[in-house]
């Protein structure tokens, strides 16, 4: 039996404009495993007068909140230690005075970072937890900044904090707290005026896909999701939310199904900074990112974590976290791709879908570590509530149901926002009949074959011989044939 | 990052009267995993002419089924094997007939195992997956024989094997299909007069506790949970069933709910022998065993599973598996059992109750391994589904539902089955400040306090000087203080 394990705790501390926040992880196996979170809404940015200096009473609520996170620093190893402020903290006068206090009450010392440095700091978090590759615009609204990022792996290429963000832009755009045209107009204006001086080099850098970061864009998604649309964030969506937003005409009658109440006050005021990026940038559609400021200090201190192709190190993570047989997963992923090869060109016509198929190959297993009864319910219930970096949660809720279904009876996948439905059908398809060829669980005893497609219409044709000796494994394709014939996806398994 | 598991499979092939099976599991990291079950009924007891020789149709039968498990049999080490055929092909006169094709067939050889060595077979797979002390009986009740073993750890002190089946039974006593009172009398009768030799002896060794394997009991369980009854087999609910069964004239109109229609058939004649069993052997209560001959099987070829505490093992290997921090974990736990001492003597009174709350305190951080986010969703997830071999069903439900409750909102238990609701209660209410009081992960920074109790109400006095230094966790006291009063639980926290 394996050593137990008790891996020593990391703390990322972020002291931002509206709330401070604890975050104690450890590093497992190739994974960042959340031990808690600790938040309190100090809104520090509201304590800064007309001449940028923090009252004792914002101060006092900032202390305050210290004082509860030393309590749990202290049992940490220094070095595991990083606590930043952000934007208010670098803006106010009197910063010295909150910091003597303060350092005193962690014991460690808060690191004020300059607008540059939490926007690396942010990219880092978001390129440890984003899949993919090509360029990636990044886009942060906090309380009192806005970081705009153009990276490609690990490297950012472009870095710019603006002084803008959903508290400030609450403050100065939507004072009367009136939600009028007015209001979100001003507001779009000025964040475009903010923005007007990076859009020329940003333009000329360009990107291939934008993710944001930060509470605005979490908000938008549980939106998105309460009211069932797609994950995929576009400037009709925003538009869409905004008029939802003026139906009310106060800010404290807001009410949007999925929005809520602890994220309301900001709501329109990032919204509005959103608009205007989408807008300014002509972006065409961004999605949530893994993580972002915290998630960034975290991955700094774990630096062995450092490695190019994210989805790749989360599923080597899970397989060795949940005891998947590797080779075994590896063997019917390289099945599935070689039935994929037989087929028409495009066969499944998005890059998404070759990727959750090969994802969903490697882990179809996962639920063996629970029990092998309901083994498909099993893995159904860990993929889509695991932590996997470089998925999104509609990527993680169709690799779910396509490996729920990956044995046995087979019923059609319920409405999914990951790919296509043709796709993912057909990703499902694949899946099923790469577990039955990879049945003796080693490569040099698979069957010669080859498949065809006509549309949804399958042929496979297999050895005879090997289908003689593998009686079994014969029957199981004639089950499955009927099955997928069954359900309308006509397949056809031929002795040839 | 560790090294990706591809560990050696192996499989228990068990040529029973009525189905073959085959079980393909691995040994991971102190636990069994089942890789896959393949069941075929056979039914070669009915194959038996007068002269208990074998008809050729039924032989076919056996060998087809055997050529379907050769073609998974070729890709396992040899030494991982084990092939047992029982009481038909120890009956059969035409045996070797029957055994040189199907030796063929398989490339490995069948072992005949006599009845003795079937129950000390069966004794092993119990002993390997039950919990608990004390001397044990067990019986296993087969197609064509039932095994009775009376045992203490993994020792056996009687081992007996009767010729009595659930299907001989059918065929003998319940030949022209009709459940009248008659057919039952003359079924229990004749068990009965079949297991009087046994009776003086194994009424002198006596035993504990009383655990069944096999078919009948596992539909029995069904049975039971699909009615709502808890888990505990008396002869009241087996008299209930038994009456159930006769408001049906024939066998083939036999409905009770939650009987599945494969196990309906030998259902009348595997409870009569059970009530026999009850009766004579005057049995107060029975559970139902984790495995039985394959599971007994697969663990004398995994020798290194064989340790004495069959609970002790599956927590270690849960701990390993989930990359829980163990040390943590056993602080909990040490926690926990001080503050029970310091309540009321039997404050918990079933020994089953301190069993769970340790294992509660053990294991209240499996979830997670899946995420922080709804980390007591996934604790009860998991451990309601796990595989937890020295655990019933009841137990896991129990442990679930109350590592769900750990920490944050709390909620009054569901109904459970495992030990009363007041004992429920108060595991909960200790796992949930044992937790906080070890917030601070490390033994020497508990606080110096006291617990009282009189009955429901509870006191807990902490060290006023910790209590200021450890204000995150004093707030989190004063919270549960009220969460387990407005519940109706009084607990009063104070400083001294």
């Amino acid at each position: 039996m394996s050593q137990a394990v008790s891996s020593p705790l990391y703390a990322a501390i972020d002291l931002g404009s509206n709330s401070f926040h604890m975050l104690v992880v450890r590093h497992i196996d190739g994974s960042v495993q959340t031990m808690a979170k600790i938040k309190r809404k100090v809104r520090l940015a509201a304590g800064l007068d007309e001449h940028n200096a923090l009252s004792l009473e914002a101060m006092q609520r900032g202390w305050d909140c210290l004082s509860l996170f030393a309590e749990r620093l202290q049992d940490i190893p220094k070095e595991n230690i990083r606590i930043v402020g952000t934007a208010t903290l670098r803006t106010a006068t009197n910063v010295e005075k909150f910091l003597e206090k303060a350092n005193q009450i962690l014991g460690y010392d808060i690191e004020v970072i300059c607008g540059e440095e939490e926007a690396a700091t942010i990219y880092k978090g978001v390129a440890h937890t984003s899949g993919g590759s090509g360029r990636r615009l990044v886009v942060d609204i906090g309380g009192a900044s806005t970081e705009l990022i153009i990276g490609e792996g690990f490297e950012a290429k472009a870095l710019t904090s603006l002084k803008m963000g959903c508290v400030t832009w609450l403050e100065r755009h939507f004072k009367d707290r009136q939600l009028t045209s007015t209001n979100f107009n001003n507001a779009i204006q000025a964040a475009k005026d903010t923005l007007q001086p990076i859009l020329e080099q940003y333009t000329q850098i360009g990107w291939d896909v934008c993710v944001g970061a930060s509470g605005t864009v979490q908000a938008l998604q549980e939106i998105m999701l309460a009211q069932g649309m797609d994950e995929v964030i576009t400037l009709a969506k925003l538009k869409r939310l905004q008029k939802q937003a003026m139906r009310a005409e106060h800010l404290e009658e807001l009410e949007i199904e999925g929005l809520t109440l602890e994220r309301a006050l900001v709501f329109p005021s990032g919204l509005s900074i959103l608009i205007a990026i989408f807008e300014l940038l002509e972006i065409d559609s961004m999605t949530l990112a893994g993580g972002a400021l915290r998630e960034g200090l975290v991955y700094e201190m774990v630096e062995e974590l450092k490695q190019d192709d994210i989805r790749a190190r989360t599923i080597a993570s899970v397989q060795s976290r949940y005891q998947i047989d590797t080779s075994y997963g590896d063997q019917v992923a390289s099945m599935a791709a070689k039935l994929l090869r037989q087929c028409q060109q495009d066969w499944i016509n998005e890059e998404q879908g070759h990727i959750l198929l090969d994802t969903a190959a490697k882990l179809h297993e996962i639920g063996l570590t629970i029990d092998f009864k309901k083994g498909g319910e099993h893995n159904a219930y860990l993929l889509q509530n695991l932590d996997l970096p470089g998925y999104t949660r509609a990527q993680k809720h169709l690799l779910g149901e396509v490996a729920r279904r990956y044995r046995d009876q087979l019923t059609s996948l319920p409405e999914q926002h990951a790919i296509s439905g043709t796709s993912a059908k057909r990703v499902l398809r694949l899946l099923r009949v790469a577990v039955l060829l990879s049945h003796r669980r080693n490569p040099d005893l698979e069957p010669a074959f080859t498949l065809s497609s006509d549309g949804d219409k399958l042929t496979l044709s297999i050895d005879a011989q090997w289908l003689e000796a593998n009686p079994l494994t014969a029957a199981e394709l004639e089950i499955e044939a009927n099955r997928q014939t069954d359900i309308g996806w006509p397949l056809n398994v031929i002795a040839k």
